[in-house]
């Protein structure tokens, strides 16, 4: 097979061998794999990729269609559409997926998008509801509300009856984030003066992170999933204590397989309908070609995008 | 009746008129009256009694005899036994208790141990459990652990199967600690070394309190309560994102009665009964009339103690 290559901190599109699936492992041809910061830490040499994965091929999220099956594999058969998070390895024209991270595709969504959906999907589900407790009512502040996770964020929260508020940079993406849900999109120090909320969903780090836990309401969390922008947090102890607020941070891609597992089920139970329907959608900013994923890098390190960059198969 | 007051920054035994139940209130004559980090400093005026509170006569927690009721009292009545956390007003001949915060004492329990029982078991078990979901074999920290709330967190947790590591500044300290229920009390920063942990309960605060968020293991909670060594906290997010961690902090003083009451009814029900067989106590390092406040308070601020300073009443 060929796969995206990290040698010498770039990116090479060559011969790989092929994987072979074994346990309960499926072999999947790959026809759709989100890129995500994690990619791009990764090409710095700053994110290795955890073991079992390979180490050189990037890649958290696939979609495409299982072409073989270890010989533990019980409920996947060749030709199912599935998508997932994987450690690493999907921006390749073949990679492995456990069979318990594996979620099937719905009919009516096509591969782009659910290549992208995994990760941001995944992620900002767990952040919002299984460790923010995201409820019917509650005030939400999601920073860094355009980009992949963020989007996911803003559908996922206004489905479930939440107030969204949307910090976003760039001046041109606000209203179309209010399209996906949010009851406003402003920008950063503006988003801050709207609080008290009830949970704050920091996809961005930095300076103003103090700030977001002066703006938390009693009994409030901060949910900490991205730092790009700085990942050290001077936090005041008084502010927090006399709210009664809470600090989770986390990341998905570190955690065990059966933890992932247990992720997976709770997304394509509770969410995956919803993508079904329509009621949400994977944004994709742009798509390129698995062969030339240097371009895409170069476009989501830019910033300035709606949701998700997408590699694609040739096929 | 005769009352601690706060005039000017000291503390006065003088007059004061005495107080009227009203609604669901209790008129208790109070027999002891525990001293505790916060009324230290509401005495330097940097923490003002909560609404509805006598701003000038402090104290927390008392245990004493209903000697009148409310019109809308219904499960209490005058000669009953009680003991309760207050917004303040404990320490005085008289005092008023909201019914629901109200906890009956056991008969085998003096008046001593149970004026100085409701701040630190309440706070120590809604730390713990409510907050931090400390279970069977969880490996907990507990700094400060000599104190008042330390010396129930470490009694509680060894109730329930937790094995703790006491941090416990004062050398003289330590066996007395381990006496309690601790595997091991060292000075604090060996206390550190002995992690990972599952929980760090954290009643000091200042500057090792970063080095104790490295100290988390994977889904690690820190659960911050008492931060008289210092407020501020340079969160590593890197560090708290990589273990899954979370911060908790609050206080229990400026909850509304409602939640008081909560807390209330989950520390009569789990924690009562282990003070009633003797399972747990109250540990009182020392206890002084109610009219000579001042000298208590020294004592309290010098530190050192093992568990709690109480005043009594003098009848």
């Amino acid at each position: 097979m060929r796969a995206v290559t990290i040698r010498s901190g770039e990116l090479h599109w060559v011969d790989q061998p092929d994987p072979v699936p074994s346990g309960s492992e499926l072999l999947v041809a790959v026809r759709a794999a989100g890129i995500n910061p994690a990619d791009l830490i990764q090409l710095r040499g700053h994110y290795p990729a955890p073991p079992g994965s390979p180490p050189d091929i990037p890649g958290l999220e696939l979609a495409g269609e299982v072409v073989a099956v270890g010989p533990r594999v019980l409920q996947h058969q060749v030709g199912d559409r599935v998508m997932a998070l994987v450690g690493g390895g999907a921006q390749a024209e073949l990679a492995l997926v456990e069979e318990s991270s594996a979620m099937g595709i719905p009919e009516s969504v096509g591969w782009i998008p659910a290549g992208g959906f995994p990760e941001a999907f995944s992620t900002a589900y767990d952040a919002l509801f299984t460790q923010g407790r995201l409820g019917l009512g509650d005030r939400l502040l999601v920073t860094g509300a355009a980009g992949g996770v963020g989007t996911a964020a803003v559908q996922l929260a206004a489905a479930a009856g939440a107030r969204v508020t949307a910090s976003v940079r760039s001046p041109a993406r606000r209203a179309e984030v209010e399209a996906l849900g949010a009851a406003q999109a402003l920008e950063p120090d503006q988003a801050l003066e709207a609080g008290p909320f009830d949970l704050v969903l920091e996809l961005v780090g930095g300076p103003k992170l103090a700030e977001a836990v002066r703006r938390l309401d009693q009994g409030g969390r901060l949910v900490v999933i991205g730092v790009g922008a700085g990942r050290s947090l001077e936090l005041d102890l008084s502010a927090l204590m006399s709210r009664r607020a809470q600090v989770f941070a986390s990341t998905l891609r570190a955690r065990p397989s059966f933890e992932k597992a247990e992720v997976a089920r709770a997304v394509e139970k509770r969410v995956v309908p919803l993508l079904a329907s329509g009621r949400c959608a994977v944004q994709v900013a742009g798509t390129y070609p698995l062969g030339e994923a240097g371009a895409a890098y170069q476009r989501l390190a830019a910033g300035g995008n709606l949701g998700k960059i997408v590699l694609a198969s040739a096929g």
